[in-house]
């Protein structure tokens, strides 16, 4: 659902290595989009443009996504899912208990689930040939699944983390999408069947198809 | 502002390695009730306790905080500040932008700046002798300086992120605070700055009085 004119934007990367492709956080906000049925625009940002001092009044980290909304910028991913969840009861219900239930799962996917899965995403994407990444690697693996098998014993037979989908799972599920190089889920039955339960969503794979077409196939000259 | 007869509930652990007291993630629980002027009980919980099955229905991966008020439990030290921060003017505005930007400094906080800070914490409090962590250090260390640079582009003149003291910021300077062996703030007079400002607020040196006067000395029996 995207239209040139309307008042929300996403800002995203035109260009980026193809291992990371269907990984880049836009799709998480892009996702919640499409679950709450708002369209909006991306702005697509250079490298010379998100490390300038005016994208960075924006994105103080010079990341992406960034997002605006009738005036208001926002940026981390997480932050902007959040802000979208509560303008839809698709993603997060309207009782104080009820959302503060979608905060503590979003942000335990964010805090207590994808650190170590970034560590191992650096390990095997960026440096598999350094010495030190072959050393720590069986570490943060292990990390790793002492934290799905803390998170397979809570969805049980739970279809989502709560009695129904929310923007936890949202963020939980894009979170998991990290460990795609391994097999690390599909040791867990439960985490890997409630996986691919979020991904099997009509809104997440209106999501990623539009990332994903959205990418040229080499970056563009500066 | 502890009472023993309150709705208020914050799980602590009783003893932990002197180089991580005043680290441990209750501390910001304890800050924002601190700010928010909201009396509190601190439940301690062991080590088998965290790994049973019944706190485990809590908090799913066994750590501090968990949190509980008026029969609604919350875990995540940063989902459990959120939602405190909703109940007081002192943490975060009242206005959907004005908690929007709130929401985004405190996620920026956990998933900007924290990962690469907890990787350095790990390697120099846990790993230090290891070969892997020698040869890794100077690329986190690389890293966080990045983002303090860009931290310190965003403080500039401010007194705070917003225009005053929020969520965001003790979120922040709780994740700064994980820096404490090591030179890095005050390479960048900004931030450093920043941090003292938000570490000299009287709810932060009581809750931190406080979370350092439970500790007992040596781990107590099984």
């Amino acid at each position: 659902m995207k239209t040139q004119d309307h008042s929300i934007t996403v800002t995203a990367y035109r260009w980026v290595p193809p291992e990371v492709r269907g990984l880049v956080r836009d799709l998480r906000v892009r996702w919640a989009l499409e679950e709450a049925g708002l369209p909006y625009t991306v702005k697509f940002v250079g490298r010379e443009e998100k490390d300038g001092a005016e994208y960075r009044q924006w994105q103080p980290f010079g990341q992406v996504p960034a997002y605006e909304q009738d005036g208001l910028r926002l940026f981390e991913s997480g932050a902007i899912v959040l802000h979208i969840a509560e303008q839809t009861e698709t993603l997060m219900p309207k009782d104080a208990a009820g959302r503060a239930r979608v905060q503590t799962w979003l942000i335990a996917a964010l805090d207590s689930i994808e650190p170590a899965v970034q560590q191992l995403g650096a390990i095997d994407l960026f440096h598999s040939d350094a010495a030190w990444a072959n050393e720590r690697r069986p570490q943060v693996v292990e990390a790793i699944k002492q934290r799905l098998a803390a998170l397979a014993a809570w969805i049980g037979d739970r279809e989502y983390l709560e009695e129904r989908f929310t923007a936890g799972d949202l963020m939980m599920a894009s979170v998991l999408r990290n460990l795609r190089q391994t097999d690390l889920i599909a040791q867990f039955p439960a985490v890997d069947a409630y996986f691919k339960r979020c991904e099997a969503r009509p809104a997440f794979q209106k999501a990623l198809r539009d990332q994903l077409a959205d990418f040229v196939d080499q970056p563009l000259a500066a």
